[in-house]
């Protein structure tokens, strides 16, 4: 279908506005009034511009406190709406949104209200524009589309027909069964939006928490699914409010914009081909499927190949691997890149000149069962490739840029040949394999990883989730706070359903000076022992204060002996209905850390009530 | 009144955080149970260095999940308490909240409920230990101050008492008419917060926007007086779980906090001396004034004396000084200083050696009636002092810090000798006056500075609000967002009754790379002719795009010619129920840029729906 984008949704001048959304791949934009007025360039000038740009010119918005006033109120009305409809021609555009009042509104007479609207249809019929009335989820007399409905078929104008915005329906939690019944040449246009679950109210809400379709938690699908079998054809259109899309590059928010109306038209085709002839609303709107657009279908990963670390300083990373348990695979034959392996889970350590001193979290190879179709779900999503040189005879992985600057690579299953990169890597002639025995070196406890910690940007958090959500189908977990020494962190998992790729996303409060630490947590099938070994060996343990245990003895009602076993290893425990967790982290190099965890008998969380511990003796060592 | 924090009100170590109590002046603090449990130190070396600090150690908190459970889970809730209860021994403390329960409560049984309170107190008592039971605004069957009092009063035991929190009784608007017939020896606590009004949930609302006594909207002084009435005499604690308290700098939030505790004292002691016998609670309470903390008195500025621009750069804005019709009155005899005046507007410009290159606005001169008087009332809030050196013969006033950087004078009347500084300013015995004739003098226009636009950081802008409330008693107005190229500004006016000092204080959005602009306003008696007169000259206007005009004929009507009048000056027009607003822009200089503005029959306002033009034209320009 058709795409198209509210100005307001993105940063800069109306031209840099125009530009983005062209280069996004949208079809058409609406244009938020205030950006016209502010711009320099004249109504035909932005018209020639936007023609240029192949954009087409769709919605007006809004003429505000249009209807429901005392007359002579309306009189003034008219006039003012009619100098709108001029430069409408002007600008070559033929559709304007009328919202429901919400500030002048005094007349709660839905016959005076629809006569009114009939002549501002009968006024814009003169300059050949048709009007879109939409209720506001706080209009004062009108704020349900089912009312505006009710006064736009009561008004019976062939130039004035409805907007639905979905922020102003899902918002308010008002019905949806009745969309289909409303014909869908009569919904003029459609405004789609996301936006988090809150309590607020809904004018502050819509005013800065509308996300992008995947964004959020509203039912977008199923509105979809409902809107099609009505007969809408319209364009689909983002007016998205948003604080920080209203900050960020406007080239990268109007990608993003995109991404979220493919997905959802691939969300909504796939809705309807899995419940055809089991749902009459469902059966009428998949007539229909031919008009979205589709994705290759996202290959959702199987499991963790290799966890990336980046950085010219990366011993002390390899002394932790090694204390660790972990065995060093070798040298890559063509890249100054070393791997490290235990069980299924490998570190790939790449020194390559380009990277910073420190070492950071580069790249995470996912195994997906078609890495081809992988890539091609991603491309088609706009996500952008990473260059990689690859040389002959070496495994070649496609390579996308999380929006958190995480590279995403697709593997296949070893099964398919995924693990054989892994003989790239070998000793240099002159070295024999044992002369790396590590001490720690025992049968091996390490069996994977159990979770990855990505530090998220904060202004492009919303990015990130329809990222995992749309280019490799992960499914978002409900976010929580958790109390640092400089501030509230928010995390939030996303996941497969196996529980085989988990991955907590993490935002830093603001004023942060460091860099955003990031982990990799190992599953391990015996922590204790695990501990105990690497404490032999000298692993630099992150210390774990005494009243800790004082206070888990305190919660958990832990026999004395086992919290002394716990403080003597510095290890974290946890409980959930199910089972128990058992942990410990490493010291922090450069803003990486490892983790090492034991969940027992089902336990399916993070440990999240230990993170402020954790993120408290991080800034205390730091100190 | 003994004041105390809570610890999770700031950042850092738990020793941060007791240190930055004591520094501020507090007695005591709240010991927030997390704080301690990721603490390195032992609970005695925490005891030991509190005592150090001369800080009691007030309240343990909280104790969650304790009561209306049914019995097997109550059973361990009483071997988890006492767990506490002893380490509360070892941490000499004898007080501990139980907020009412909000998670595990099964039995909404008051009998049953103040049976358990009666155990909890029983098993305190063999510690030695006193329990305040909460009301928490989202507890599961108890969530109202009342409530929690039938409860105690109910369960009798003499330690067993009721935690007053205000944010939990004004968020959900709890009448308080009660409160004076608690006896104020069973209100153990009472924990103090404020918050901005929103409908958000209370919990959300609760954990992230919480702010110090007079940084929001909450009527604390009136919930003071009904406290006081009631015979409550424990300390005055701050329980502030704010997003950017926890972030900022420990020290300097801890001042800010004992900063609000010193106002409300002072505010409550005011309005019970002004309503003495006019009421009966006042009344009863009045006879405790004598233990509140008491301010000389905030002398409220009765008009702007000057504005200081620093830079080494200060040329254009001479320029455009000269072009709206200053004179320069010279430069001062002993410091790298100049003056430019007209009417009552003076402009200072700074350009001593330590100063940035581009111009930034470094002070405001307040005129008050007694400076020394309003010195020691900032003094006596904490407010850091400027010392400035000032040479024998000039005239000294006392300088301050605001939170936003503002250095802030306070002036005398020109009625008491206030202006003698003007005549630090002169010409060198070498030059004329007269050289320094400007061309664009003639009749003079501006007559004083109407408002000046002051940056504000983010995250320390509830401390502003208090600063401008509390050291200067000036009113705050509700808040707005402007919407710029680069995201929301917010903006909220702190000004006298009169109108003669008013600051629009703005947020910028986080993202933005350039500084925040900052702009003083110069009122004046025609604005069109000062532009008429200024465009001859050369000022250098900010230009307003030609749609702006078209879109001022359809909101307000205009007639064309005064629409072309407005456009060929650059002028900006608003109106409101009283009168109107006319107003130019000039360019910016550095982060500084001026106004000039008419209010024509009592307009109230600043202009709000021009400022979105203003900014864009400014981004335009900045391309």
């Amino acid at each position: 279908m058709k795409t198209s984008i509210a100005t307001v949704c993105l940063s800069g001048t109306l031209r840099q506005k125009l530009r983005a959304a062209s280069a996004a791949g949208f079809d058409g934009v609406e244009i938020f009034e205030q950006d016209l007025v502010v711009a320099p360039e004249s109504p035909e000038q932005i018209r020639d511009y936007a023609d240029k740009l192949g954009l087409s010119l769709d919605l007006y918005q809004p003429f505000r406190d249009a209807e429901g006033t005392a007359e002579p109120i309306f009189e003034d009305t008219l006039r003012r709406i009619e100098e709108k409809f001029s430069l409408m021609n002007r600008l070559g555009m033929d559709l304007m949104l009328i919202p429901s009042n919400a500030g002048t509104a005094t007349v709660d007479d839905d016959s005076v209200v629809a006569a009114q609207l009939g002549r501002l249809a009968d006024l814009a019929a003169g300059y050949g524009i048709r009007l879109a009335y939409e209720a506001l989820a706080w209009g004062r007399f009108v704020n349900d589309f089912e009312h505006s409905w009710r006064l736009v078929e009561a008004a019976d104008r062939d130039n004035l027909g409805i907007c639905l915005d979905t922020f102003h329906i899902l918002s308010r939690a008002w019905p949806t069964d009745s969309i289909p019944d409303i014909p869908g040449d009569k919904v003029f246009f459609l405004q789609l939006a996301d936006a988090p679950l809150m309590s607020l109210d809904v004018l502050s809400w819509s005013r800065h928490f509308r996300v992008f379709p995947g964004e959020g938690g509203f039912e977008l699908v199923d509105f979809m699914v409902k809107l099609l079998a009505g007969g809408y054809s319209g364009p689909l259109s983002l007016e998205i409010f948003n604080d920080s899309f209203r900050q960020t590059r406007v080239h990268r928010t109007a990608v993003d914009a995109l991404r979220s109306l493919v997905w959802l038209q691939d969300q909504t085709a796939r809705a309807m081909e899995a419940s055809i002839g089991t749902d009459a609303v469902t059966t009428r709107a998949a007539a229909r499927v031919g008009e979205l657009t589709r994705l290759p279908g996202a290959a959702v990963p199987q499991g963790l190949t290799w966890a990336e670390v980046r950085g010219q300083e990366t011993e002390q990373i390899e002394v932790l691997l090694m204390h660790l348990g972990f065995e060093h695979r070798g040298r890559h034959t063509s890249k100054p890149v070393q791997l490290w392996e235990q069980g299924e889970a490998r570190v790939v350590i790449n020194e390559e000149p380009g990277a910073s001193d420190e070492p950071t979290m580069a790249s995470l190879g996912f195994e997906v069962q078609h890495p081809a179709a992988a890539a091609a779900h991603a491309t088609a999503l706009k996500v952008p490739e990473v260059p990689r040189v690859t040389r002959e005879g070496e495994q070649h992985f496609p390579a996308y840029l999380a929006p958190d600057g995480t590279e995403v690579f697709f593997c296949p299953p070893a099964s398919d040949g995924g693990d054989r990169w892994i003989e790239e890597f070998s000793w240099p002639d002159h070295l024999d394999a044992a002369t790396t025995d590590n001490p720690s070196l025992g049968e091996p406890l390490i069996t994977g990883i159990d979770h990855v910690n990505l530090a998220q940007p904060k202004h492009h958090y919303p990015e990130s989730v329809l990222f995992y959500r749309a280019a490799l189908g992960l499914s978002v977990q409900p976010s929580q706070d958790v109390p640092g020494p400089n501030g509230l962190v928010s995390s939030q998992v996303v996941r497969n359903d196996a529980g085989s790729v988990r991955l907590p996303l993490n935002v830093a409060p603001d004023l942060r000076k460091d860099p955003d630490v990031e982990h990799v947590a190992f599953s391990c099938r015996d922590v204790v022992g695990l501990a105990r070994r690497a404490q032999t060996s000298g692993l630099r343990f992150l210390r774990i204060p005494h009243n800790y245990y004082e206070d888990l003895r305190a919660r958990f009602g832990l026999p004395e002996e086992k919290i002394r076993e716990l403080e003597e290893l510095d290890l974290l425990y946890d409980r959930d209905e199910r089972g128990e967790f058992l942990h410990f982290y490493t010291q922090t190099v450069g803003s990486l850390f490892f983790e090492v965890v034991q969940r027992i008998d089902g336990y399916t969380g993070y440990g999240a009530p230990n993170a402020p511990v954790r993120m408290a003796a991080q800034y205390t060592h730091s100190l």
